[in-house]
């Protein structure tokens, strides 16, 4: 059933108006009717099963006939840092970590980031993936849409490590050598509910002050497989192993 | 250091000989000139560092340093049998695919495959899936390219089953269902060397009738993770989990 996102205040007890882009596609894109049935989302209490009861000019009222008890959720708050890079690389990574499950995104202006943003354009640009993240969320049944922070800067990142669990970063040189420590043994004591952060560098990997700065702030480093993977390949590997961990294992 | 994939026959004791676009890519992209050091992948042998003795016309000349010893390789035979699907969705999961470490990746016509190969152009298709993974598996330096097959058919693909040690198919589904015995159950006997067969369905999910057929001839349902994952997401998922548990568990 199709899934829409509506804001608090436009919720009243069992009632409640989808307005914007979003009536739209329900009017014109899924051609739903009075009486027709959707999921709406409550940021807070979650999906409910609900009816149109009346679609007027830009308004569709609902009414919920159930409040839903799913839970798609990972079980751990995870943080995707993602170096900005070239084409349409941070969409993917956007769009697939919210499948997998990603709490938050931050894109990160890297010391090898080869694509730079335009400050002026940067609003615009956190508005779209922003948007991405929503209809992700809607399409793999989620009940929450993670958030997409503007550009960080390396002290920012060092920061905002300070308020989670567990801090990580991947290195590509990781793959190529022989002595490591394996991610499971890192995700060992990842906990419900705990906070993990994982940073990931662009495509011509992290420089040498990165990595030190980094280290000297108890982020660890990992690997992930013995193959070298590419920037937005990276973030889905770590993902998915969290989620195998955590609900599949 | 920049990989080549050299062709059997092109390889003699330990001087080779690169042609076709590498040599473009070696002398115009790389701009690489005698003397300079390069990684060549013989088909059986492995990776061995190399460094060119001559640039003709066409051909460049490798005389072999060293064989490297090295092991990318996921420890199993997977074989990813993906949908046919709109867009780029293909040639996102032959590329990702590949960089998970994937040895075999087969298209596949599903019942509700949207998308439709003209026959004429298929051999094109599959030529191209093949470069993406050559070049997937220069970049994530892994020492064998996957096999790209042609389009199989429900028949084909369950016949091939015969041939693995597990059949699997992901089916949205299982996602949705609060009973069901998780991947990790679903893997516990898979063994090193093992041949692993994957099936992931199209948009809009395989039919009741591929269902049952896969589910007469043994194939288990498997479930990735609560969420409900795009087409071309689901292998991803997939391959990170085999290799979290083969290799990095």
């Amino acid at each position: 059933m199709q899934r829409y996102f509506v804001e608090k205040h436009f919720w009243e007890r069992n009632t409640l108006q989808i307005i914007g882009e979003d009536t739209h596609h329900i009017s014109r894109v899924m051609r739903m009717n009075e009486g027709d049935e959707l999921i709406a989302i409550h940021p807070d209490k979650g999906p409910a099963q609900c009816f149109i009861t009346e679609i007027t000019d830009g308004t569709v009222h609902c009414k919920v006939q159930d409040w839903l008890h799913e839970d798609r959720e990972l079980p751990v708050h995870v943080t995707i840092i993602a170096s900005l890079g070239k084409g349409d690389k941070l969409e993917q990574v956007v769009q697939k970590g919210t499948e997998l499950g990603a709490s938050t995104i931050i894109p990160y202006q890297a010391d090898r980031s080869v694509a730079k943003w335009d400050k002026k354009k940067e609003p615009k640009k956190i508005q779209r993936l922003q948007k991405i993240a929503k209809e992700a969320s809607e399409q793999s049944e989620r009940s929450v849409i993670p958030e997409v922070y503007p550009v960080y800067g390396i002290e920012q990142l060092l920061q905002l490590g300070e308020q989670y669990d567990h801090c990580f970063f991947a290195y590509a040189n990781e793959a190529r050598v022989s002595q490591f420590g394996t991610l499971g043994k890192a995700l060992k004591n990842v906990q419900k509910d705990g906070k993990v952060l994982a940073v990931f560098g662009p495509e011509g990997g992290f420089s040498e002050r990165e990595v030190e700065r980094l280290e000297s702030k108890g982020f660890s480093s990992i690997r992930l497989g013995p193959r070298i993977l590419r920037m937005e390949t990276a973030p889905l590997y770590f993902l998915s192993s969290l989620s195998y961990l955590l609900e599949e294992a």
